[in-house]
């Protein structure tokens, strides 16, 4: 069932562009939103890079904590990944409890990850960019397009469905196949897998 | 067959993920990469992030002319993508010849794009991120772990498989689902799709 996985292959578990949902809290609230847009940017350590637009709650709370977790749903989390991308928490009930999410504390930081996903990363945000000096350039590079640079510090996965470092998809997984958002409620599903092999040349 | 897609729908052409061809010239030169590291940053004007290890030829292009190109790959170039992605053209022949990668020129800036793909970017790099007024912090902030940032100017679709915004992947155009790289040339194929509904709560 769930499983540490390797730092060293973090970054598999967003390589294939799945839509995430991004879990963060400050001392009193917590919030879970879906990101369609969010990659590995670095293998050692390993970073992630994540959207997360300015006006939502869940930006005032991962600035506030400065972390922030990355569950990665699959098919049978499909309706609730649209919904919690699709409605506030800030004002309204705790959407993990509205959509029926049930949660457990992450082993590094202990932020709310999802049950029922096929991974799970968390990671601290990125004060000191390389190539840069200046605290007042740092602000604004953190803030480029509302992209959040992440560090991982823990990994989890179900191994039904990743393992040794890979991901499979299979007909007795199908509940974890990753989505991957094709606009308005549309999901690709990581359902069918080919095997590349080099032409000869 | 190929046609042109409004920049207000660009996102959506990376949304789900996918694996993409990186295209690039300078005035001798041309090459082609895979990149599995890729993600949508804003929807207007459409801009989007790419990471381009800074030791490779491509990054080298990219430098010299400020342009790339993204191309979607579907599953016939499954082994072309991994070929692209495993072998550098510095010193070889040209990497488009070598594996049969037929070109037209992109129509904004005459970028090679590779026949068969599902979709096609052409951009330019971003040099003034926002928040940022200091040059000596710019050089810094596109190379911050090989993310270079991009303004999309020109985008195509093959109207078989995204049309009037939205992928489509059905039976009779498997050719052109999209990979999405699990690593080691396996890949993910977007065959499947779900509708989510919101639910009722």
């Amino acid at each position: 069932m769930r499983q540490p996985v390797s730092l060293a292959h973090a970054s598999r578990l967003l390589n294939h562009g799945p839509t995430v949902l991004v879990c963060s809290r400050d001392g009193r609230h917590r919030n879970v939103m879906a990101a369609a847009w969010s990659m590995p940017v670095e293998f050692t350590p390993p970073r992630v890079a994540v959207v997360i637009d300015k006006s939502t709650w869940t930006a005032e709370l991962v600035a506030a904590s400065g972390e922030l977790a990355l569950c990665v749903p699959g098919r049978a989390l499909a309706d609730a990944t649209f919904a919690v991308g699709s409605v506030t928490g800030r004002d309204g009930p705790d959407k993990f409890t509205r959509y029926g999410l049930e949660t457990f504390p992450g082993p590094a930081l202990g932020l709310p990850l999802v049950e029922g996903c096929g991974a799970w990363l968390e990671g601290r945000v990125i004060v000191d960019l390389p190539g840069h000096a200046m605290p007042g350039a740092l602000q604004g590079v953190r803030q480029a397009y509302d992209t959040v640079f992440v560090e991982v510090v823990s990994a989890l996965a179900d191994d039904r469905v990743f393992r040794d470092g890979r991901w499979s998809f299979r007909d007795d997984n199908q509940d974890l196949h990753t989505l991957h958002h094709l606009g308005a409620g549309a999901f690709a599903v990581a359902a069918q897998t080919v095997q590349a092999s080099l032409p000869k040349v």
